[in-house]
């Protein structure tokens, strides 16, 4: 049936009976493309039946499917005539894993980030009011992305827009770790307070139909079951909220989104969906799937790879941060959502009174995190690079104007790979190291990110420390953990022709370079640079006799090179610098290797512009 | 009385019934403080009576205040031993306008910015609990405050942490401007049923003198509370709600607060107070006297400048957006919360229905934008520079990645002056330039803001705007309103010996400057760049034979400066360039000519630092 699909038109010539059938080969898609390639799964499958529905029932691309953050979303892409381009998800030149205004009409409002549909919806409704057009707008947010700041801020100016616009709560009852927040407890008690609301929806489709008794009896039946529902919450902010609804009942969805799709005024549905719906192994483990691997589609068992693997920064981040707090009681820690993700689930399960999850709410988690800092304690918040940037002000005004002990860790900082553009961690350096009174800093390694976080907790200020995603260099880790000199890198090897101040992950491959560039004549040497800020202008200078080539995987502007050529600039002195890292460009998605290579950040590329370099400098 | 108090130790001291007068000379002491040098009035008079009740009824400092934005607190400084540096307020070496933890440790967190209270309290109540101690946190936020993003995401927090804490809800009736949010809907329900609610309180002060009915009949009463009662968003979140309360009835407040005070889990109690209470002026036109220049302390009247002076750039800008948007139906303006602050309140008096006010939520306003620019109009949304620091992400995410044409108009770039450094907005130009797609520019003065504005909404692309605050440089202003090339500056003369490129507001001060190095013999010419992004390398090229200095209002670090040295190592071209800027320091409050003659940034030391950078280069 999918294969006739072309788009959602034909969906729409289909007989509801025909979905539940169509949404089983969605799924069997959406499995066997994922098993290949990787990928969000669990919540794509539970989100299917609704997606369906939803194309079904709207007549989109004129009607507006705004999803938020969209890992959520490869039924969507799968119905809008990319079932085959769906094989090659999330590869370089294939299509993206989130949504994208570029890559289809039907996406039409890009995400990767949480909490930012309601927002966009909300100017969407607007410009539709204010070309007098009649398109539907509908908001597509699951639970967790609710627990934003912006999903707040967005939805107190819906509600005082009044405007025409369709919210749909994708309660999966569980966002990504199985946080349990204060929405999370308002939504189980709409659960159980389902029949009330039932018959609090029959209460007013009859006053509609009795017009007559006019607005007030309305208001006062609405009134009343304000006071008897749980999603007086919705009502508050001006919603009239419906649900809550099983939205992995097809039929029933697309009767319920009949009723409500012309409704006036902001309307939410609650929804309710289980994650990895009809795939066992994803239903049983959530998590897992959540962003997954690949696996054999027939098992659910994941593929390991041939050789053992070196264990990843995340993993190093977390165990040594376990080792310290056991020796230091004010070491605490701080999630926003992601205890996996980020390795601190270790610390969750060890130490369990100092581990804080805030949910999806990276603002006030760098807050949070100062406040601790300000009466003592000492904090260490763990946040991936993109996410951040989320919280530029709460860094810059909150921890580093006051001086305070914490320890921004960032994960995914750099190149991510296939989750693309909205997930490169490439600004991080440049955004941090402008401001007064933070140490930023890079490890080489997962051995020296061992030290560097001993080392982060042991300076009594604001700290930045950024390390990639993915496995580490399978270097020996030392038993001992060392207090690194602050400030100092560390010059692995002095070439008399040429030298790498390399930051981060690219001194190893800068090392590797350094061997190509031998094999050629070519005497090069590397350093690893460890700080971003403070930087070591002293180790720089003793280099600068010779060309320095920097290399890093943050983009140019600002960066690491920026902040080289600014410290010899300054003190006015010159030397011959050539900046390797992210051009003035979006880094699509791909392998990591593929977009390095791309980059010129591999160790042959950086061997060859180096080589390059060296020659039009002889001219 | 005043002069007799030391601290808040000495107010403990005195009887509830000597607290009225006391708040009376406290009010005399700002009115005539602020009449001499400018500052926060409305809401530091609204709320004197409410921080005199706290430090009476709390052991500060060891109870931790934590005052949200900050702005609301010069009773607090009064009574804590600032009574005689409060003449001196947000002058150059005088006490902050704000708070600040270095002033005084009764500061115990500082702000500028709004809605980080409840986070930093929460970090606070998490670091007492860990040590287990009995110290009381209690957070002051004004309505508009709640509004924000952040606030949401720590309240949910606060109530999963079920942890003790009380949050004083200053509901002033009206933030900044006179919008009516959401929040403030439901803050007036909660007014017009305060009968109802004080029965509630009744009621459970009944039930709490006979624990033995047991815990159930509490829970019972308390649900029956909730479902009557306007503070039932805030019980759904987890706290106990009680108020409203009038917060200028000295007497009430401290009977209150003594009954809320160590009550367990979070406790929100909502007091109402009235902007500029005590002084007629204030009271009667408070959003004249939110940040009030000087003024005649016994008429209320504000001291007029003796000679006229030129309109200011936030005017012109006003005045052209209104102008733009005559002839194109599409251009549509947000603002948050700042009508006036970013003189939109013109585009808002002249066009209501293209006009969006979304409240203290810089992270909506700016996908808000986005929204709308992926649906045709034309979003102009006017922040100032240090707030946008708030929405890095969504102009990243949202707007530049998209490649969206929303025109991000920043007031308040650069140097702010006595409002210190949270509101200083010299990161703008290092954060903005590094997202691709973006374009960057600030004008020279208030004649090229308006032809930039036009050129802003010509482009079809994100472009950031950046123009400082304060009086323009009294240039003429063009009649019509002219395209501007993209990406070109434009020399003004050319010198034979020097050279300045220099960027927005600091193009006349070079202008100058080259006047003064004449004098001294030294042909010195200056360029005005207009564009940070995309940079005019030809330009800089036709100058690069000579010494050429930058100049500007941003950050060095990342900054204008940066670019123009980055540009020249990407093209392996040599120049000899001095970069002027913003240190890697925080610049402190003060008049903005007393912080540029500092920083080096006037005419004068600007000529200095360039004759002695070219004798230097002699050598």
């Amino acid at each position: 049936m999918l294969a006739d699909i072309r788009g959602p038109e034909d969906i729409r010539k289909l007989p509801v009976s025909a979905l539940p059938d169509l949404a089983a080969e969605v799924r069997k898609t959406i499995i066997d493309g994922v098993a290949n390639t990787g990928g969000h799964l669990a919540s794509s499958l539970g989100a299917t039946d609704l997606i369906l529905a939803l194309h079904y029932v709207f007549d989109t691309p004129k009607d507006r499917l705004v999803f938020d953050t969209g890992h959520q979303t490869y039924a969507h892409k799968i119905l809008t005539g990319r079932a085959e381009q769906f094989k090659k998800i999330r590869t370089k030149g294939g299509i993206s894993g989130f949504l994208k205004r570029y890559e289809s009409e039907y996406d039409s409002f890009g995400a990767g980030h949480a909490s930012t549909a309601l927002s966009a919806a909300a100017g969407m409704a607007a410009a539709r009011d204010r070309q007098a057009d009649d398109r539907r707008i509908v908001a597509i947010v699951a639970d967790g992305a609710m627990t934003g700041g912006m999903s707040w801020e967005a939805m107190q100016n819906i509600g005082l827009m009044r405007t025409n616009m369709l919210v749909v709560l994708n309660d999966n009852q569980m966002f990504i770790s199985k946080r349990v927040g204060r929405l999370g407890n308002l939504l189980t008690k709409a659960m159980t307070l389902g029949r009330v609301q039932d018959a609090g929806r029959k209460v007013e489709l009859f006053l509609n139909r009795f017009q007559f008794w006019g607005k007030n009896a309305l208001k006062a039946a609405k009134r009343a079951r304000a006071l008897f529902l749980p999603g007086m919450i919705f009502e508050e902010m001006g919603f009239t909220y419906y649900g809550p609804v099983n939205g992995n009942n097809i039929t029933d969805l697309v009767e319920t989104l009949n009723y409500v799709k012309d409704l006036k005024g902001p309307v939410l549905l609650h929804v309710v969906t289980k994650k990895g719906y009809g795939y066992d192994p994803a239903e049983e483990k959530p998590t897992a799937y959540h962003g997954a691997g690949k696996f054999d589609a027939a098992t659910g068992e994941f593929i390991k790879p041939g050789v053992p693997q070196p264990p990843s920064f995340t993993s190093v981040f977390g165990k040594t941060l376990v080792r310290l707090a056991e020796k230091d009681p004010r070491i605490c820690a701080i999630t926003a959502a992601m205890p996996e993700g980020t390795g601190t689930d270790k610390f969750r399960d060890r130490f369990p009174k100092r581990y804080y999850d805030v949910g999806i709410a990276e603002e006030h988690a760098v807050t949070f995190a100062a406040g601790l800092a300000a009466d003592g304690e000492k904090p260490v918040c763990a946040i991936y690079s993109s996410f951040i940037q989320r919280s530029f002000d709460q860094v810059m005004h909150d921890i580093a104007l006051q001086k305070l002990p914490v320890v921004i860790a960032l994960d995914r900082s750099g190149i991510v790979g296939e989750d693309g553009p909205t997930h490169h961690g490439v600004f991080d350096m440049s955004l941090f190291r402008m401001l007064p009174d933070v140490a930023c800093m890079a490890p080489a390694d997962e051995n020296e990110l061992q030290h560097m976080l001993a080392t982060a907790l042991s300076l009594d200020k604001p700290v930045v420390l950024r390390y990639p995603r993915g496995k580490g260099f399978g270097v020996p880790l030392d038993p001992d953990l060392k207090i690194l000199p602050f400030g100092k890198g560390r010059i692995i090897s002095k070439g008399k022709d040429i030298n790498f101040a390399a930051i981060g992950n690219r001194v190893h491959p800068a090392e590797k370079a350094c061997e190509i560039l031998k094999a050629r004549g070519i005497d090069a040497g590397v350093a690893d640079m460890r700080f971003i800020k403070p930087l070591d202008f002293e180790l720089l200078q003793e280099l600068s006799s010779m060309p320095i080539v920097t290399v890093e995987d943050n983009s140019l502007a600002g960066g690491f090179g920026s902040a080289v050529i600014e410290a010899f600039n300054s003190a006015g002195k010159k030397a011959n610098v050539l900046r390797l890292g992210i051009p003035d460009a979006w880094v699509e998605h791909g392998k990591a290797d593929e977009l390095y290579e791309e980059l010129g950040l591999t160790s042959e590329t950086m061997a060859d512009k180096a080589e390059e370099w060296l020659k039009s400098l002889k001219k």
